[in-house]
């Protein structure tokens, strides 16, 4: 687990906040937030309700806590010099490769973070934050087109849909622990997407 | 509407059944399948639940149809001359394009169909059809690098899902009639994904 990920102690033995978010984070994942009550999630935790609010004083702040979870990871990738110094492409390879590791590290939080519909004000804050985070990126395409790095012919907007799509379905695919290190797959997605499949000529 | 889609007329007026199916595919693509009951259709369609059985005798029926749209169009793409003849890597370009072109065509049902979660016998027939067209094109994909004309240090297993992941995608953001046509979206996902973003040098 990333050292960042919340670790507050509150006292159950065999649980702390952090497994109990872990496994509520998957729970999300597979039935959905708004279809997941806390009684699912104290059978799969094999815990009763009140032991729950034991750690988390409601299902929202488990949302909340994950989501954050996963955005403070992407956000602070835009924080690190190499995001903030250097030509325009140089800024969007790192920040690319920033955000693969981040998925794969975060995978069930950044799961979770995209399949958000928006039905709460904690979902649509997190969207929103995702956004600005999206718009950030986008700005760094358009740079490295401004600066000649990148081809002309393609919309920047086509350009950020894209590679967001390609980076994000990682997440419904990438099985941590495999033979497909994190790095060889920033590696094979910078490549295509910069250099292409066809053979260099 | 593409001509193939069901049409037969059950006599109602004002709704034919290919209309009944393209609101009940919205509403699915909204609230999901399992969440849609005959009465959020019958809502959304502004006709007595009786009514909607005089179009299909049930909402797994309309699910159906509906799949059957999405993945006739893809599977006839394989049964083209240009996907059986010609280099590897030609027939590929041309699969591929041909995706494009019936995802956005059909756009709420492959939408539909890429968001399926498995929980009936009718999805997961609908989820094996899809992976069987899958598995066809990830054999083209290995075919092409086998001939020489896709790089060698990607995994074709990689390719595949990043390819897929970048044509998949497209469902969560185009707008059909927008100012993107389908065959710029196209061009554009054939230029990065084969010959790369950066500028040729």
């Amino acid at each position: 687990m990333p050292t960042t990920a919340p670790s507050t102690k509150r006292g159950r033995p065999g649980y702390d906040q952090q497994s109990v978010l872990l496994i509520a984070v998957d729970v999300f994942n597979r039935h959905g937030y708004d279809a997941t009550s806390m009684g699912i999630l104290a059978e799969n935790l094999g815990i009763s309700k009140s032991a729950i609010y034991h750690h988390v004083p409601s299902k929202g702040d488990l949302l909340k806590l994950a989501l954050d979870h996963a955005l403070g990871g992407l956000e602070a990738i835009l924080e690190q010099p190499q995001a903030k110094t250097g030509t325009a492409e140089a800024r969007l390879e790192f920040v690319l490769r920033e955000t693969i590791s981040v998925l794969v590290e975060r995978l069930p939080y950044v799961t979770l973070l995209l399949r958000l519909r928006g039905n709460t004000e904690i979902e649509r804050d997190a969207m929103e934050r995702r956004r600005t985070f999206d718009h950030k990126v986008a700005a760094l395409i358009s740079a490295a087109r401004d600066e000649g790095s990148l081809r002309q012919d393609i919309d920047p907007r086509t350009v950020t849909r894209l590679l967001f799509g390609t980076i994000n379905s990682i997440v419904e695919w990438y099985k941590p622990g495999g033979s497909l290190s994190p790095e060889k797959l920033a590696d094979d997605v910078i490549t295509m997407a910069f250099n292409g499949l066809h053979v260099p000529r």
